[in-house]
């Protein structure tokens, strides 16, 4: 890419998480120039692991930093889904050949800072189109017909071309535009840990995500960075008025799976206290556009992380925003809209599917032997028939490279 | 068949419906000696369609009607679904061919009574086997190791091998068996009436039903009784605290569908008036028989009509009722059980997917894009694929002639 940029006013991204570095990273291989404002003293991420489905490969592969996130990733042979109440299997979907030759791509997990950091280190290198800043944090912005004041909680101020609002699930550029209120609770939480994987039974170390269902909660588990550790995640269906976010004891995290086959509880041991985070989400909205200024990723369309493809919907608006800002040149009004209106529908499709999978991951009852007699019976092939919508990278990742 | 029955006792049947009548014929063929209980004064069917699905004629095949009925249906082209607000087509699934050699019978629509009136002309050519009565509402019972004492309204009782309860949704024997107190309204009604074919304009005369959908409400129409009237059917979504079951206006039943594209309101308007029923279910229950006693159809798992499968669901109940019966010889008790386990998780996914067809039907803003999405895209064998589970006969009825 030239480093000459095409616009004289920078556009400006507030967040510098994955969909943030993403969206900086594809707009800058347009020959935009961006500054990135992250409101922390550095860029990073939280620990935890994240699920990296064969569309989020393919938009990092677009971006040119497939391979050093696969480097790092584990390749995932199959999906496994348990009963947690009976031990037996519900479904296991393999992810080799089969799979890999349908998406394009594989399925991996990663450490969350592994897929942050290579984006990171790609903008890095992109060289002056890219700005990074930190202690950043934009609270507010004001537009007129050619271009959008960007408003510092340090009192500073900026002219952009442009305002993207990566900022995530409570999102101060959301606020501003569509003042819809705080993002609502679905009642549940979730414990989180990583654990040495020195303290993982023999047994239970596979090359593959387990997940075991169960009325009202389920446990999700995969080793990352190089089999050193194993995220584990467990969410619980409960009232969550009142209750905080942080620490909390393992004996908290394992409550809801007592009763259940000895499995979870055993893994669920392993960590002496686990973080606690209360799960919130947002209906699909028809609208997260507003002149100069659009949304991104957990700001535009935050949702339940059941279907584990928040990252990937960040880093596909990321790709299309900068391709529809591409096509229409400086309109960028024109532009937000059109990304909008291509990327609506498919995020809103995966917000919904994902709180779908709270009733079929947290069944019981009969309800639950319905679940299992419709997974059982499913042919590999059958559930890639079901995956294809989410998992096929649509055409504005799959052309990226070769539009440019 | 024999007419010397192989039990002693009869097996008293609570409902003439077309559940009931279904299992006195299966039973019969096996024979089985068994009495009808009908509390109204004759048998007969109030008027309105019934959607006959593949399933549903595969177990008037079994039971030697399938003809019969299918010369007073109409066997539809084609699956009609469009959106009430653009007034474009969602999804059109095609009924020819390719649809009968994958499920071994087309899908019909029909007068209720005609499928009724089939069974109860082969339930009356049937002999001493089946006896019907009317005026003969029961209201509880009592068992012992051997038998059952049905008792009725009219303060009579008889003593019998084993009860059915087919009677319906508001079932007296369920209330006695399981006391979980009466069905629950799911905030919704649905307007029914018969429109002559003379009034319905020319150009929605179509061989197959028409659905139109749109936020809170959808409408269905076909015709029936040899194209001598249309079925209209509007369901609405609305609080139904204090709703009255009885006769609408036009004007209520077509509120619902203000600011549509015209052809709903247009259709709704050929009636003056309409039945209005409250639409109930139950949430699936894990156990549904008691010693000799057990329940078939709405009874055991009644479930909103938007799936269309309350009739097929009550019938295959019978068959393979009919069928542990026979295999468990005189042991009802075991039969019964065995019977509820082989039915429950089929009917239970029934149950939950007609419920969940409210959402995709009524879906609004965003939510009925991402559903005009999914579906405009569907091929026909994508459809099949997804049909498979409901349409295709299970076992027992596909082997009943077979195996007799």
């Amino acid at each position: 890419m030239g480093s000459t940029p095409r616009n004289k006013l920078p556009i400006v991204i507030s967040g510098g998480g994955i969909g943030g570095l993403a969206c900086a990273l594809a707009l800058a291989q347009r020959s935009f120039s961006v500054i990135v404002c992250e409101q922390a003293p550095q860029f990073g991420q939280v620990g935890a692991g994240l699920q990296v489905a064969p569309n989020a490969l393919s938009v990092l592969d677009a971006l040119g930093v497939g391979q050093e996130v696969k480097q790092h990733a584990l390749l995932i042979e199959r999906m496994l889904m348990m009963d947690g109440i009976q031990g037996t299997q519900v479904s296991d979907i393999p992810c080799g050949a089969d799979f890999v030759a349908r998406y394009g791509n594989p399925y991996a997990v990663a450490h969350r800072a592994d897929v942050h950091g290579a984006l990171l280190k790609a903008c890095r290198a992109t060289g002056r189109l890219i700005e990074l800043r930190t202690d950043s944090r934009v609270i507010d912005y004001v537009q007129t017909d050619s271009r959008v004041m960007v408003m510092f909680e340090s009192g500073e101020h900026l002219h952009a071309a442009a305002l993207l609002g990566a900022d995530g699930i409570r999102s101060n550029i959301r606020r501003k535009m569509l003042d819809d209120g705080d993002p609502k609770a679905v009642g549940a939480v979730i414990y989180r840990a990583l654990v040495p994987a020195s303290a993982m039974p023999h047994a239970l170390q596979m090359p593959y995500p387990t997940l075991w269902t169960g009325p009202g909660a389920h446990l999700i588990y995969y080793p990352v960075r190089d089999w050193k550790e194993f995220n584990v995640g467990a969410t619980v269906v409960k009232p969550v008025a009142g209750v905080e976010e942080g620490e909390a004891s393992a004996e908290e995290a394992m409550q809801a799976f007592e009763g259940w086959t000895d499995v979870p509880m055993s893994v669920l041991r392993l960590s002496p206290s686990y973080q606690r985070y209360v799960i919130r989400h947002r209906d699909p909205v028809e609208n997260w556009s507003d002149g100069r200024v659009t949304l991104l990723g957990d700001a535009a369309h935050p949702m339940v992380q059941y279907i584990a493809q928040g990252a990937a919907m960040a880093m596909e608006d990321a790709i299309c925003l900068a391709q529809e800002a591409d096509l229409h040149d400086d309109d960028f009004p024109s532009a937000f809209r059109s990304y909008q209106s291509i990327r609506i529908v498919r995020s809103a499709r995966v917000q919904l599917s994902s709180l779908m999978l709270d009733r079929i991951y947290h069944a019981s009852g009969v309800e639950r032997l319905v679940r299992n007699s419709i997974f059982v019976d499913r042919t590999p092939t059958e559930y890639y028939d079901r995956l294809d919508w989410v998992f096929a990278p649509p055409s504005y990742v799959r052309d990226w490279r070769s539009r440019k």
